[in-house]
């Protein structure tokens, strides 16, 4: 593909392509330092969470958090003054990411209480899953989320199913085992029940009582040998799409059968397919 | 299909298709309502065993109890009256759901006792699935229901050998671990058992003693790596349906079976296949 | 198949049909009292090891425990007699369990302090997979079999790579979190790494310092993930054996190829293969 | 094939066969004492970190331990004598670990606090997997191997999307539960994520709050569903691959790919394939 020479092309489109394609070298640099960034600012939310770190080296730590926020703020600018259409931009996914990456940091100074919001800056590490078009990881990336979206209606019944189970056993063990053994409402016994289907199992609470016993025993092996349901449904799936679509077509001339879908000439005499 | 004026069918026929049908628009409204209802109710009841929320809201929540008990109560004369043959309706798995969502209620008027019983209204939640009918859920659920149904024989041995180990472990810790350790009896042990080889692991009761904790990591490793065995069954399944096609036909000559799809003559004895 | 008389036979057959088959109504009814007895029997020896019904009932559950065993003891010596050749079956799988199943019992009399060897009794469960050549289960139970059998090496490579992790990261471990965190040997770190990384996770022994609980979130980590090569593998197994194998043959008068590995036929043209 | 006399080869070829391979009587004897002694090593290892052990048998147990370093060092220095191209061996994988094998009982007499790099010994227990060739198993290890190796990028991007996860829901904890309830840090609330992501659950530190629990709930669902996105993703390649054979012809007039194996004509234009 012939490149238009640099002079002739607008400082938004060589700019555009820097900070939002990664097929140039500059490109690959730019989502490269960014990823750093990233990753690097996300270590400083880290830090500043542990109590004795905050407390030696916390000016240290408020002095990044302000660089890369700056950082982000720039960013930020930039791409939607070299969008061409920027409030596309800035509704995208992307967009408000980028947003949301920035503000709690402003919204400190401005709300003293805002402390809780500092926790949305942990988003910014959805922003590293737009350098997956660096490498070869976007193919698979788009893999599994197709994968994902067409086992999509089996996945929602099997979790009816789950939660339906959650909510029966939740509510008979608020009966059976009662608020003296950790069981204090529907609510929590519900909890209970998720805990114990998904075979986490903290043991904060557990049943005390014979029958909650037996009841919880029989929900843990419901739970252990059901994974197996969306298991083979999702293989099922991927079993039926990996066979090549074959047309029920008969050739005109030798009648030779299972002609794949897209052929147009019979594959063993070569006369044309309707 | 014609369909006949609606004065030439009777109430019962109208009635019968909102209620049980969704294929028409009221028939559609019905279902959703239903499910919106269902779903309130169920809310009430999580909402009344909590505690803190029946103090303040106790009687709006009773009132609202009493009003879906009286709406269900409507609907399950409806159906009844609606329906063609009244008792195969009230003897069907829905039937009886239906009845088991209002009984509960009414019953703790009569019986001062009867609190215990609140915990069947959670089956209400069962009649949620009545409207998968709506979208295109149906399907899915009958496939899952389907791939259930065929893999059971292969479950049921599988879940015979589980349940052996269970047995045999729970024997051998009630007599290695002891009741000082939390082993106090057989059922006791069994039920550690469950909790240890479903992976939970609640870590209320755990051994102690060397050769107790060799038998559990021998016993967790079993139930870490029996799982691939169900999981292979399913797709083992599925896999020899995607297979490819094989006619039925036989061979008119030596009456050999198992061709493939595009043969046109047998591939034992060489005379032409029809 | 012609059977002779029943007395043409000698008695020595008969029994063995009944005892040992399933096919005649007298040996299915057999075979479904052993499976009764063995369960009631098994049923006992749960009852007995719970305190509070030991206290109440010991006399009637011990009365059961000598019926039972009088029982299986009356069934073993039929066994032995009615067998051509009593050695092999009493040096069987099966002949051992049957021993097993009544020993204990005797020996309580004989050795005062054999209280332990009760455990045994609990093998009396394994007898009732004899039972099921009665319905379609000894397919299913022989398909489950034969898969684990055939992936017995990838299985054995697969413990091997978890059992190495657990031997390195439970060495580590004890180092790293030392006996003051409960760590207090490799073979106790072990059985922590075995709990951690088979996802059971009991919470009696938990790591306390930060670079303990680096290395368990990657175990972690690594235990969720792995359970995927086993599945994969079995999946790779049945694929392969799914696939009908295709010989490399060309039809000498129609080159035509893809012929099924039994094949003497040409399935395009009816030429005879080589 | 033929081999030389054994006199005309030189005493390093000779050796060098026992040592490092395993087609002869001699080198699978050497194997397979060397495996022996990997085993026994690891054992003493093991033995040692048990205090009560060590008070009775500490002595014996040093001296088993000066043995087998003593062992392996005379094996390494053997192994370096006998390589034609000595460093290329120190400088393998296995040198390595050979090397790591027998330093640190040197070092705990040079540096008296070197007692925390005895965990290094446990490294040994790679050195078994030298002795996969004894067996039929190292064709099973390869392929377990090659399975990982090539479903790689996948599981980075799996890997990644649960990290990200583990992120923001351990960041979301932090502020939501607080220090209080022992989410003290986000590294700490990441390390609860991990813990119940892959539904290991320990417990030690668990939700509290209502909104805490709606969090870890919706945490443990997707951790318990998406172990099935990776299992998916294995059993497609190996769908994909166990595919009907394609040629890697192309057509000489239109120059279209991907023909099955049995085509003799071009599927799109109908020119004969060569």
């Amino acid at each position: 593909m012939e490149q238009p020479e640099p002079s002739d092309r607008s400082w938004r489109d060589v700019w555009h392509e820097v900070i939002f394609e990664a097929d140039t070298p500059a490109g690959k640099a730019f989502d490269v330092a960014l990823l750093a960034a990233i990753l690097l600012s996300i270590l400083v939310v880290m830090l500043e969470s542990v109590e004795e770190i905050r407390a030696r080296w916390g000016a240290w730590l408020v002095a990044a958090e302000w660089f890369f926020t700056g950082l982000f703020t720039l960013e930020y600018v930039a791409r939607i003054a070299c969008s061409r259409r920027p409030w596309r931009y800035i509704l995208s996914f992307y967009g408000i990411i980028d947003l949301l990456s920035i503000l709690p940091t402003y919204s400190m100074v401005v709300l003293p209480g805002a402390q809780r919001l500092s926790v949305v800056r942990s988003f910014r590490l959805l922003r590293a899953f737009r350098v997956l078009k660096l490498g070869h990881m976007l193919t698979e990336a788009r893999q599994l989320r197709r994968a994902l979206w067409s086992a999509r209606p089996k996945i929602a019944v099997f979790l009816a199913a789950v939660l339906t189970i959650v909510v029966i056993i939740g509510s008979a063990m608020h009966v059976v085992e009662g608020p003296e053994h950790g069981f204090t409402s529907i609510p929590e016994s519900m909890y209970w029940a998720i805990v114990t289907m998904t075979t986490v199992g903290y043991g904060d609470i557990a049943p005390r009582t014979p029958l909650g016993k037996g009841l919880a025993a029989f929900m843990m092996v419901l739970g252990y040998s059901l994974i197996i349901v969306p298991t083979g449904i999702v293989s099922s799936e991927l079993a039926q799409s990996a066979l090549k679509p074959i047309t029920t077509q008969v050739c005109p001339s030798c009648l030779a059968e299972g002609h794949d879908a897209d052929a147009r000439h019979c594959k063993y005499c070569g006369s044309q397919l309707e």
